[in-house]
């Protein structure tokens, strides 16, 4: 017997914008008869975020709109798709992972979009980060990984090597950290994690100390922009490099976690889940300790096993 | 009593290259002594992806190399982390997925690098996707999205906009499909991935017909290349618009797979976990049916309830 099942509530309670969760109808089939109900979601939504040059002189927002002085000191360097929330750490900590700023002091101030008639839903998904120079910086950092392999094949090695010729300063020998501390960090990760229980759409990552104690967590639908706020709050904060910290995730390890977490110079990067070749090469190649599989009692070590201490 | 523990296999014995999944000594902690022994990892390689256009006349690897008329056919689109294996599947479907091809006739051929003295590793991760056409196609609609959004302003509403100009076609009324399927397929997905039970660490997408056979399933390190391989499956082999197909993946939903679904014109995506709110105003917008945390006897529909049947 055919039944089809209709649900007119879909489409029309959905409010995705408001935060950095959404709530949606949702129709349940389990056992017997399907039951609506209200879900919460986790928030995507894009993210524009734009360079700005310090304007020579003038009042500023005048300078920017509407000249072509004005544009030629703004880019949109990336959009990237994102829950909002620490939007000004994601920006800062994207440009740190790219190469494209370096220090704190090179930033004179970050704000959302102060473009005159945008509404205000846009308005909260453009961020920009406003240097003190007045020039714009070579952008074709972002691109150097690009250009250095698309002349000649690329490999394994190829990213290495741009990774190499990218990253700030070389990862510091310590700390050593107790097997114990290790063993504790998923479930300080999961007490911090706001939104995971109510969406469980979400991937987190954290900043401990050697001790295992939580500096700092923050979720998004994007585990590379997870990685990015928390590396984003430690370089506003002036805490770069990170010598002797633990950046943990709450999923898998790629190359591009392990090229954030070197670019930071994090020591210690822990996961619950696999990493890839790629990322046991990139932690064995910069000397940076990574635990998968850290579940329970029990974890893997990958590279950089003379950091764990036992007791 | 502080004791580090050293590992000097770890550095040595990892080979990453071979295929879809390498070896690496890995320290195993858990209760007492921590055990050294071999573990599979899932391969994570980067993949060129290019687009060369026909030669006018004359021998095709010989007009290419090192002339200017050569270098002006060609172009590299995208460098994308990958796990190896399916890579022509992989170029086809992202070169789609993207709007930049449209038909399996606009291609001539497939095929790994061709540059004389390149090395085998490198070369196997370079794939050439060569044109009938004489002139390359405009490259500009893989930046279309973002040039829409940097001129006034990004959110969830423009980047939906975007796909409607760029999808080839709306997606079709039917099919209708028992919940008895649905619950039937996250085992056959499980069942025909070859690498997750090895590794831990693969994302899987799968190509359903509405009773639920299996007609594709294929694994990557990350979430959009599973989709675009088992897409470019569908596309090289003619079968697009997919329009009584089921497309399940082995994680979440995010904007960017139901934009893929909606590219290749799937009514019904299924995932075992959670869809973001984009994911669910794609769906809605579209007329997608989208079902997630799909585990057990269970399911949730959040757009296109009426194409689920009970029985």
């Amino acid at each position: 017997m055919r039944a089809l099942v209709r649900l007119e509530k879909i489409g029309a309670t959905m409010s995705a914008r408001a935060g950095s969760k959404g709530e949606a109808e949702v129709l349940v089939f389990d056992a017997g008869r399907p039951q609506s109900r209200s879900d919460d979601l986790v928030t995507e939504e894009p993210l524009e975020i734009r360079l700005r040059a310090a304007a020579a002189g003038g009042d500023e927002t005048l300078a920017m709109h509407g000249s072509p002085a004005g544009a030629a000191r703004q880019r949109t360097v990336a959009v990237t798709m994102r829950t909002p929330g620490a939007d000004f750490e994601l920006a800062a900590g994207f440009l740190f992972g790219e190469g494209v700023i370096r220090e704190p002091a090179e930033i004179a101030g970050i704000a959302h979009c102060d473009d005159p008639g945008i509404d205000d839903a846009r308005r909260a998904n453009v961020v920009n980060v406003k240097l003190r120079s007045a020039a714009l910086p070579d952008l074709d950092a972002l691109q150097r990984h690009f250009h250095m392999t698309s002349a000649c094949g690329v490999c394994g090695k190829t990213s290495l090597d741009a990774l190499r010729i990218t990253r700030p300063a070389t990862i510091a020998a310590g700390p050593a950290v107790d097997a114990e501390v290790l063993t504790s960090l998923p479930e300080k990760l999961r007490s911090g994690q706001g939104l995971f229980g109510a969406t469980g759409g979400l991937h987190a990552a954290a900043l401990f100390d050697a001790r295992g104690r939580l500096l700092a967590v923050r979720e998004d639908v994007g585990r590379h922009n997870a990685v990015d706020k928390v590396v984003g709050w430690a370089f506003l904060d002036g805490r770069l490099p990170l010598a002797e910290h633990i950046l943990m995730v709450s999923g898998r390890t790629s190359f591009e976690i392990l090229q954030k977490a070197v670019m930071a110079g994090v020591p210690v990067v822990c996961a619950v889940s696999a990493p890839s070749t790629l990322a046991v090469s990139v932690a064995r190649e910069f000397g940076v300790t990574l635990i998968g599989f850290l579940r329970g009692e029990r974890f893997n070590v990958y590279a950089g096993a003379e950091r764990v201490k036992r007791a």
